[in-house]
């Protein structure tokens, strides 16, 4: 398979989803709308609704089955964004190249719009026709996982750690924590919610969970790595911003050489867990690799 | 029945769930578990999930049976008092004569303690047991209705319009538009995600649902005469506070009397609504007085 063909026709399904889901601009209030569109449609590359989509997948289910779930982890990962870029957060001023959302909209639209997304996310997974003919129980799942990931015991949770570390010394248990929560919660999240769409039985579940684990700790040492020795294009951010924050990476505290040894061990677990589910899991796999070549 | 006693009882099986149901404020991170706490137990009066259970009720079932959809919508009550009293928007020091959320954890932690606790709403409303025997269906509603009335299209879009009409002259129906959506939505939610629980048929949710629409705003009109001639005891906020910062209100617009007569009519179409209904509706319609009474 082509991964840059196939990640791009799943960017565009999610889009025209992303499009079709969230109110129009022009709908009362159209600065709220306008700014939760902002942010949605700032060339995010859409990683984590590409895993809901290719875990569906992998379960043997059809993508379009999970573009409802796609679509809502991408609005909680936008909210996100948008209200860690505050100036009571990170205070940043760009992202993706582009003045983030408050300093578009101002702060108090920012905060606002980030709330509408997150709602939005629920409002659009509890829909009648969210998840075609799936059981009410796996809906419920879905919704559910979602939800544990995004809160204050998963990606909400490793935030407020995060920022409370800002400057500080960490140990490795707390980066553990801080990356498990705040990025690899979501994107474990992605993978189960896309399983459960596609149908997979416990069997499917676990296999595609340990691979969500796995993988979802890889990105971010991927992108520590890619903090110290990417170009901007790549990163979407300022080279070097953690490190200048004083943020705890992966090779500030284990060193670069280390840092990729451990990339490498996490992609190896995330593709051995891939193995009971054969050919239809081709693109998670491929992902994998992508995810650690980037940064390599 | 006595009005302020079964107010009393339903509050303290309110306190109760809501206890059980967040994570207690040692479970890490303790901070944003604190902050949490700190704003859902600070004297709220319980409004929102009190009518939940009496919509419940209404419907003819046992109140416990809503104590999810109660607690889901008091968190997501206090998320936005959290975020409304940042300083990027009413910059608010207190509220219910306590320091608000961002004077005592910061402005970052209380903009995460209230992403938390709307997410941990929607991760309540969607536990296996939430609902008991209800329909899966009738969960699935319940989840929508929460989301669609506390969204961009409801209580998020109310306050922004709210925001940007701050220090305009603004017409009636803009006013409405502020208050049937920043107040009044989450009201008719809580009544309809109740009247839900409560196994209402098609006839009783529609009779509900035009109660909790003129409850909603007769709240509200309320809460603006309470603004002009209440003491700040009752109103928990400054008296006057509306006035001073310029936000438009029913006395400022109809005058004081012509507020007091909108009230007393929607308080009319609301007992109307609760007709069909009979003696299982006496607690709704107790408090549909009380909510006029207290501005009169």
């Amino acid at each position: 398979m082509d991964l840059k063909q196939y990640l791009k026709e799943r960017q565009a399904m999610v889009d025209r989803a992303l499009e079709s889901y969230l109110p129009a601009a022009d709908v009362m209030p159209a600065t709220l709308h306008k700014a939760m569109r902002y942010s949605v449609f700032a060339g995010g590359k859409r990683v984590r609704p590409v895993l809901v989509l290719a875990a569906c997948e992998a379960a043997g289910g059809e993508p379009q089955r999970a573009l409802p779930a796609a679509c809502a982890l991408e609005m909680i990962h936008t909210y996100s964004l948008i209200h860690d870029d505050l100036p009571a957060m990170d205070d940043d001023d760009f992202r993706r190249g582009r003045p983030t959302n408050h300093k578009v909209f101002g702060e108090a639209v920012a905060v606002l719009a980030g709330d509408a997304l997150l709602t939005e996310a629920f409002v659009l997974l509890s829909r009648p026709d969210a998840h075609g003919d799936l059981s009410a129980e796996a809906s419920r799942r879905i919704i559910h996982i979602i939800g544990r990931c995004a809160g204050s015991l998963g990606m909400v949770g490793g935030q407020t750690v995060d920022m409370e570390s800002e400057g500080k010394q960490v140990d490795l248990p707390t980066l553990e924590y801080i990356h498990t929560h705040k990025t690899g919660a979501l994107i474990l999240a992605a993978i189960q919610a896309g399983a459960l769409a596609g149908g997979a039985d416990e069997a499917a579940f676990g296999a595609l969970s340990r691979y969500g684990e796995a993988a979802g700790l890889a990105f971010q040492v991927a992108d520590d790595i890619l903090d110290v020795v990417g170009n901007q294009e790549e990163l979407g951010k300022d080279v070097g911003s953690d490190q200048a924050r004083g943020k705890a990476t992966y090779p500030a505290l284990l060193g670069l050489a280390e840092a990729r040894v451990r990339a490498s061990e996490l992609r190896d677990l995330a593709l051995d867990a891939l193995e009971p589910l054969g050919e239809k899991a081709e693109p998670l796999r491929r992902i994998a690799d992508y995810i650690i070549d980037r940064s390599s």
